[in-house]
């Protein structure tokens, strides 16, 4: 564990300092600084820029390097980011905290947190497309297209959508993975499968590594739901609880706490047992999937 | 005039079904039908087209074919629908009307107009990275690249932030001009250069479409400005004399309707003057640089 730790540490800082550089932008004019500093307020909010290591790990046990993913590792981070942004605004669910701060309207007002999402959206394409020197073009542009898909409509948005329009409805266990494995899911198995073809990888190695991310997804939305019925806000950094309150359908409130978590544990055997296929050396990502359930927050 | 409408008219209807291609999804569930209803309530919304067309004219004139470039004359309208729809939000401009019709907040709620514009954009993305079989991977990514430059914080965005942070403010005419550049003209601009770069043209005659899209932009947004001023609403589609109502800075207000329409004409010069330095047939983009200026709504 204490190993897992110091890796994740250190990709942090990497992938930290990789968007540092995405949000750095001359001759800012007084307006362009305004939006630049709501960007940056949320994506140095302290996030755990998991999506970003899924995609590095994916890409090393690929064969590849690391760092030459780290503008697609950065794409993926900033769609995060706008995502929440925009499910946090008065209109969706109308969160005033978000990591243990202000969310982005609540700071910069509802406009600019509106065009904040939406600039970060709109660099994730920038970014992913611009600084890939080292990628063959037809790959670089597939991830593109795998960003998007993942990111639109039949992706994270449509998960979003699912989730606006089942508040107070009950979810069958099934709906409600349809749902996440939308709106959580499709961007971090995205993160792997971007990763594998840019390093190269195998179509085998790259359908594993898929597998591997359906599973890690829903494992990790599994404990986000049981840490929101149950966690520490002060860890989480923003009200535990709320899921109940709005009446939202979450495994923990759907399964109840003790089944939610023996899905949770199931999910991480499913995601382990995908990376038998693998002969890399996979032991970082096992790490990663034991890690995801036994996170505080 | 009369051959200008034709032309215009044949474009517009080949757009409008690439659009409809874009805009089919297989195997829709309830809620991806939600939101795909409110993606094609804006975007059929009986749009010019215009930058798909600038798009498609600027690709012509390089010697490349119009058909090529649709999947990036697609993604400019993607785009362009997708602001529409997050500036009309009760927290930008709060319009209620648009080319004459409800606007999508009013109708679909406020969230799934927010989530519409969010995937349109995305989906602008998925559109010209996925369909653009006859070009090459590097020119497809460049596009990628010079779209999202032009659409993002230091384009158009930026210059809706701009235009937020001025309203009730004196703008001078340099000021109005940098606005609008961003916010009008970035992706205008754009709209030519993807067109000139797809379809393989030289240097020099990308540097001209450019020259000649700012110039067109400038001469757009200034009849804009005109046509809010002593539009006919039934024309426009929507209430006209709203600039002024919200205090805001545009060319009509800061100069007055005679030294407007005076820039105007020159911007429109201007661009014909850029087209003098390409050899091909640019009888299509001069008719265009007249016809801006001329149109009524």
């Amino acid at each position: 564990m204490l190993k897992l730790e110091a890796y994740l540490e250190a990709r942090r800082e990497t992938v930290e300092q990789a968007l540092q550089r995405c949000l750095q932008f001359r001759d800012e004019t007084a307006s362009q600084q305004k939006i630049h500093d709501a960007m940056r307020y949320s994506v140095f909010a302290g996030g755990k820029r998991l999506r970003p290591i899924l995609c590095m790990a994916a890409a090393a046990v690929s064969g590849g390097c690391e760092t030459e993913v780290l503008p697609a590792a950065c794409a993926l981070e900033l769609v995060h980011t706008y995502s929440l942004i925009h499910d946090d605004l008065p209109c969706m669910d109308d969160d005033d905290f978000r990591r243990g701060r202000l969310t982005s309207h609540k700071v910069f007002g509802e406009d600019m947190a509106v065009l904040a999402g939406d600039a970060l959206l709109t660099l994730a394409f920038e970014v992913i497309s611009r600084d890939q020197k080292d990628q063959p073009a037809l790959a670089v542009l597939q991830a593109v297209r795998d960003l998007a898909q993942a990111s639109g409509s039949e992706g994270m948005i449509g998960g979003q959508v699912m989730d606006i329009l089942s508040e107070n409805h009950a979810l069958s266990q099934n709906e409600l993975q349809q749902m996440d494995n939308l709106k959580t899911g499709a961007l971090i198995r995205v993160s792997l499968k971007m990763g594998a073809l840019l390093a190269g990888a195998a179509p085998d190695v790259v359908k594993a590594l898929c597998r591997y991310g359906d599973a890690f997804g829903l494992a990790f939305q599994i404990t986000d739901d049981i840490l929101d019925a149950v966690g520490d806000s002060e860890k989480m950094g923003k009200m535990t609880g709320a899921d109940v309150k709005q009446g939202k359908a979450t495994y923990a409130t759907a399964l109840g706490l003790d089944r939610a978590g023996e899905l949770a544990k199931h999910a991480v055997e499913t995601a382990k047992a995908a990376l038998k296929d693998i002969h890399g050396d996979t032991a970082v990502l096992e790490a990663l999937a034991d890690y995801v359930i036994k996170r505080e927050s």
